[in-house]
């Protein structure tokens, strides 16, 4: 149930190869815009730079119209080409992996907002240093996840889905934090909640490149791994190495 | 481009129609129980009702199952059917809505986890009324827009959208009263913290129905509504009103 690359030069269809090329090009553009969208966000919100996040809230208007974009080929090519197998996969994939990126583009963009809100309220004596570390975590799982996208690479996607463990625990330790913080020092509530509502975008966006992974298997193995366990997946993983390998031999 | 209950009897392969009606079926058995997952979470909260959390998170399984299975049908629909026009625009919506229903599912497990931890922490001072208020508003948006996806309603899916911006008002106002109280009583911060998350729940819990809602117009008219205002998109479907009209005319 393997896919690579190679396999999609193989149709009768050189227009249809093409195609089928360009959504998935069109989503790892969408995507890096989205990746950047995160970093801006997080950036704008740290050095406290309003025009940054107001661009990021412009931005996120053309995350929007990529969505509907990508998925409007996509549906023109389930109408048109009737694809099956791996190339229905592909198109699955891709209109599932948009709605996850544009998702995060609006996590990046309430994120921003919180960076409006705090340069008129006046700054948070705390929370900066967690969100950026959080930021940059998840961040780096959207990077990893599209090049898992691009790649067709398994096992990348699967480091994915692990780390997505991590900053549950990161997010959970930085909001007990600042809980702690806020009953010691209650007039800056109003400020430090601006900080939680980030960290909890940032965690969903940890969730949203989970996601992504999983499209990843999906359209690979042709297994649907949501709600299963990496432990789980990486049998799946291996069985399916083992199957090919068999394959090869005979 | 306007679809009805009776065009979707027209198909030659009566095994077809069969299971066009079966995921449409499925998907409106998925939102029930998905809706019901939101009352008795808000139940469970306000009640503090610890057996009818624990309930709500052992069905969200439940909810996740349905998920892959209504996918799963649809992708064979669509390797082997094939469909097109308003065919096509069904499995889409389905699938679509499926994602949707399974996120309020989350939602509610997730206000069900606040019930768990509010029982051990203590109960909050305050925000329960909010949270019921909010609750009931939000389940009523879901109920509302699986009534439309059952009837082809785009007048009802339209009424569902023009409540987002309601909740988000109320939801707003609601969250300013805590962080005034947190403020006066930061002793509580940690459990009305509890009830914050719950209200952001509840308010992506509007977020998704609104999503429905605009399934259902695309569904039904062609057009994809996402990111298009309610005003706008009353617009479009009284053109399509007038098209219609002057197309029975001639």
């Amino acid at each position: 149930m393997k896919i690579d690359q190679e396999a999609h030069t193989s149709h009768i269809s050189q227009k249809f190869n093409e195609e089928l090329e360009e959504i998935r090009s069109q989503l790892l553009e969408m995507g890096g815009l989205v990746e950047k969208q995160v970093q801006d966000a997080v950036d704008s919100l740290v050095d406290g730079d309003t025009r940054l996040a107001s661009e990021v809230r412009k931005t996120d208007k053309t995350v929007n119209q990529l969505q509907l974009e990508i998925d409007e080929v996509c549906t023109h090519i389930l109408a048109r080409r009737q694809p099956a197998a791996s190339d229905l996969r592909l198109v699955l994939a891709v209109i599932r992996a948009t709605s996850d990126l544009e998702r995060i583009g609006d996590e990046a963009s309430k994120i921003a907002k919180a960076t409006l809100r705090l340069a008129e309220e006046g700054t948070s004596p705390r929370g900066y240093i967690e969100a950026r570390h959080l930021g940059n975590h998840v961040r780096q799982m959207v990077k990893d996840a599209l090049n898992a996208f691009a790649r067709f690479d398994t096992p990348q996607a699967l480091a994915v889905l692990r780390e997505d463990d991590k900053v549950d625990l990161e997010y959970r330790s930085a909001t007990r934090a600042l809980i702690t913080f806020m009953m010691e020092d209650p007039r800056s509530i109003s400020q430090v909640m601006n900080i939680m509502w980030v960290l909890r975008s940032l965690e969903r966006v940890g969730d949203h490149a989970s996601n992504l992974a999983e499209y990843v298997i999906y359209l690979v193995e042709g297994e649907d791994v949501r709600y299963t366990k990496p432990d789980k997946i990486e049998q799946v993983l291996q069985h399916d190495d083992e199957e090919d390998q068999k394959g090869s031999s005979t």
